[in-house]
C-alpha cells in the first residue's frame, strides 16, 4: 500500500501576518511527515512594488507581470516570504526546504500566449512537475516548501498561481503516494454566504458547484481555488478539502466537520 | 579513490551585470559535474534598500544587518539573484538548485556576539554544514547554488559572507570528495600592484601571504577571501585557486598559468 503524503496549500494573506503565520506553521508542524507546503504571494509584492516606483500595469482587473514585476514577485516569493517560512519552520524543528520550481526543474511552465491582443507577461501555466526530485528531498528528510514561482526552461522565471501548483504537485505525486491536499485561507470552508457562519458548504460535488457557480454563489476569488481542488480529486488525489488555516490538523478527527471536502 | 568536487564563489560585481554573469555561467557550465556554485551578494542590496527608504547603518565602514536590512538581503540575495543564476543555468541544460542555508538545515550559524558595544546584527558565523544534504543532491543530479545567507536554527535568518560558506561547504565535502575550491573575481588572481598586470603572484604560501599582508601589499578587500583560502586547504581541499571569472574553466589545461594557486 502507497503511504500518504499531505499537500497543503496556504494563501498570502496568512502568511502575511506574523500570528496568522505562527499559528498555521504550529499546525502543519503537527501534521507529521511526509508533507509538502505550497504557498501564495500576497500584496507584500504590491507594496514593494510600489515602494520602489514601479508602475503596476492591470488588464481586466488582472496584474500584468512586465520585467519590473517579475523582479519583485521573484524577490518576494522566492526569497522574503519563501525564507521566512522555511527560517520558522527550522526553528520548530521541520526540516523545511524551499523552493521555486527553477530549482531542480521543478516546474517548467509554458508562457501563457498572448491572446486577443492581451499579454499577461511573465506569467506561466505549468506543464511538467519533476515528481522524482520531490520523492527523493521526502525521502531525505526534507519538507519541501514551495513558492509560487515556475520557469520556462529557456532561463526566465514565470509568475504562477499557487492554487494552481499546489494541484499540480499533488497529482504528479499520486504515483508514489495517496495524496491528500488541503486549500488552507481564513474562512472555514465554502460558504453560501460568506455573512453567515453556519452556510458552510461540507462536502461539494461538481454538478453543486457548477449550479452554484452559475447562480453566482461561489464568490469570483474562490472559482480558481475550486476549479483546480476538481481536477485534483479527478487526477488521482484522495482527498481535497478547503479548510480553515489553523484546523489543517483536525482533518483527520472524525468530530470535527467544519471544513468543505471535494467530492466527484 | 574519492570523486572529484568543484566548488566555485563568484563575487557579487560578476553576478550583477549580466553581460559578464552569463559569461561567468558559460564557463562554469563547462566544468561539467559535480559541482557546486556559491555566489556573492554585491551592491544590489545596498540599491535596494535605499529606494525603499531604509537607512544604511554602518560601523567602521561596515554594515549593520538590522531588522530592515535582513529583509532586503534574503529578497535580493535568496531571492532575486538565486532565482536569476538558477534560472539561467536551467536555461543552459545545467539542472541548478538554488539554497540558503536555512533550506533543509544547509548551513547553521552563530549569530556574531556584541563585542566592545559593537553589534552587527542579523550576521552569521557558520558552525555546521549538512554536508549529507549536499551530497544527496549532487548524487541526485543537481548543481547546488547557494546564497550567501544561513539561519540561526531558531527561525531567524543570518546574513553571512560567501567567501566563508564556499570555504565551509568545501571543507565539509571532503569525506566524500576530493575537493577543488576557485575563488572567481574580476582580476586574474593576487596582484602584489593592481595597476600591473604583470605582478600577478602565481603561487602564495601562508608565509609570504603574512608577510605580504604585513607590508600592506594585499589589499584590504583581499584579505577575507586569502584568510578563508588558506583555512580551505589547511583542512584538506585538494586544490584553492584564485581565478578570473571567465578562465575557471582553464584551471585544468597546463598551458594556463594567469591565475593564484594557493599552497600551505
Amino acid at each position: 500500500m502507497k503511504p500518504d503524503l499531505k499537500v497543503v496549500k496556504v494563501g498570502g494573506k496568512v502568511i502575511g501576518q506574523e500570528k496568522m503565520l505562527h499559528e498555521f506553521l504550529s499546525a502543519f508542524r503537527g501534521l507529521g511527515v511526509p508533507k509538502i507546503l505550497v504557498h501564495g504571494g500576497g500584496s507584500i509584492a504590491t507594496e514593494i512594488a510600489s515602494k520602489l516606483g514601479y508602475e503596476s500595469q492591470l488588464i481586466d482587473g488582472r496584474r500584468v507581470t512586465n520585467d519590473d514585476m517579475i523582479g519583485v514577485v521573484t524577490m518576494t516569493y522566492g526569497g522574503l516570504l519563501n525564507k521566512r517560512i522555511v527560517s520558522h519552520l527550522q526553528g520548530l524543528g521541520e526540516n523545511a526546504l524551499g523552493l521555486t520550481g527553477a530549482d531542480g526543474n521543478l516546474i517548467r511552465s509554458r508562457r501563457r500566449p498572448v491572446v486577443n491582443n492581451i499579454d499577461y507577461g511573465w506569467v506561466g501555466d505549468p506543464e511538467s512537475v519533476n515528481s522524482d526530485l520531490v520523492h527523493a528531498l521526502i525521502r531525505n528528510g526534507s519538507v519541501p516548501v514551495i513558492a509560487p514561482l515556475t520557469h520556462d526552461g529557456s532561463g526566465h522565471m514565470l509568475n504562477t498561481n499557487a492554487d494552481t501548483i499546489a494541484n499540480q504537485v499533488a497529482t504528479s505525486m499520486t504515483g508514489f503516494y495517496n495524496v491528500h491536499l488541503a486549500y488552507a485561507f481564513e474562512l472555514n470552508g465554502v460558504m453560501k454566504d460568506i455573512q453567515r457562519e453556519n452556510s458552510l458548504i461540507r462536502e461539494l460535488d461538481e454538478s453543486t458547484y457548477n449550479l452554484l457557480k452559475k447562480n453566482g454563489v461561489i464568490s469570483t476569488g474562490m472559482i480558481p481555488k475550486l476549479d483546480n481542488a476538481f481536477q485534483a480529486i479527478k487526477k488521482g488525489v484522495k482527498t481535497v478539502t478547503i479548510v480553515n488555516y489553523k484546523s489543517i490538523g483536525r482533518l483527520d478527527d472524525e468530530e470535527y466537520h467544519d471544513y468543505t471536502r471535494i467530492s466527484q
